[in-house]
């Protein structure tokens, strides 16, 4: 039987589970930022801290998983409920995934030891800032429940693929003027479409909140990869 | 009251629930073959196909989750089959970036239609097939519950880093050696760069085939990107 005491259990456990989601959510955020900080000192210590406490991220992940079991055997929440907590747990899912892309920027970190004077060094922040942005306006979507916001969330991931489209250019011409920047700039080719990819994420991250929020499918976007412009030399 | 008729129900969802997950595997395995085809043999109507197909891809992922819905929501199942249930979800999930990346590929296809002579397009078939096996071997694992054929599965994505690894050094030589090839070049490495992340995306299903079948963690191993290794000219 369901008690208005039983309702309110649930709301709070719902009110947590959404807290870990957005616990979550800034640990990666932060990752971001710290791991193209550490690519823009060279700060190996700095990228090495990235990469370990990616570990604290995939722990609350498992943890949200195990929440979502426990409270879906105890409550069995009916069909609206039970859709909300089983997006917490997809979206939990997606934010490893963005966590595990900042690890990776982290990594190469210590392959750019030598990459001086490459431009896109200083470009790449403003891109990481874009997207860490993005990844923060979607948790406060998702929190809000807010549909417009998850919408102006998608609408940047367009500024992001021009970043990564410009990048991409600035990069081929680096190459081709001088072959001895081909191996860094392969590097940094790797970590701006790495930041490409959170972009994205936080895109699919937003239609499921919109979803979730309004019932109805954000209009078709493309998906995945709309970063492929053919680059003639 | 749970009678022997409603177990039986439930365990026939759960076969119906686990075929579903199979044939998307099946569509994802055949994308990344066709999108691999389509690039060697320069074939824009084939690679158009594998990126229209993949909505088939989206739309089995988006069937399987209200069947989780609608089955959670009526039989109400304990820990253990809600757990099975919720693998089944998050390894549609897997599957549908798996699609994604196949999809990716296909993509850059016709942005490599001059991309004549260079070796990787005789090696990445391999590289293909490989990814593609473990895609498979992967989805039998789960449908069998056989742990041993998931473990089996992680040991494959070594020969898979492996041959990223060594079509990275051979594409950097190119690019060092002729300017010209470094637009399709650096398309080449994108697309080795998706076959290795399926490779990964495959290990992890594995993990949670493994899990789901055993109870226990694999063996911790080193996630997201493996290929990271310090490449000098």
């Amino acid at each position: 039987m369901v008690t208005g005491h039983t309702v309110k259990a649930f709301d709070d456990e719902l009110g947590q589970l959404r807290a870990l989601v957005s616990e979550m959510g800034g640990l990666a955020e932060a990752a971001i930022s710290e791991a193209i900080q550490s690519l823009v000192r060279r700060d190996l210590g700095g990228a090495a801290r990235v990469v370990d406490q990616d570990r604290r991220i995939d722990e609350i992940e498992a943890q949200i998983e195990r929440e979502v079991v426990r409270m879906i055997a105890l409550r069995a929440p009916m069909a609206d409920d039970l859709r909300e907590i089983l997006a917490a747990m997809k979206i939990s899912s997606v934010i490893e995934r963005i966590g595990d892309y900042a690890k990776n920027i982290a990594k190469r970190v210590p392959l750019l030891q030598d990459a001086r004077g490459l431009e896109p060094l200083s470009i790449l922040p403003s891109m990481a800032r874009l997207v860490s942005e993005m990844v923060h306006n979607v948790l406060d979507a998702f929190v809000a429940r807010d549909p417009k916001a998850a919408l102006a969330v998608c609408e940047s991931d367009r500024a992001v693929d021009d970043f990564y489209n410009s990048l991409f250019r600035t990069l081929l011409t680096y190459m081709l003027e001088n072959p001895h920047t081909i191996t860094s700039a392969t590097h940094l080719l790797f970590i701006a479409k790495n930041l490409e990819r959170i972009g994205d994420h936080a895109t699919n991250v937003a239609e499921m909140v919109y979803f979730a929020a309004t019932g109805r499918q954000m209009v078709e976007r493309a998906k995945g990869d709309d970063t492929l412009i053919p680059v003639k030399e």
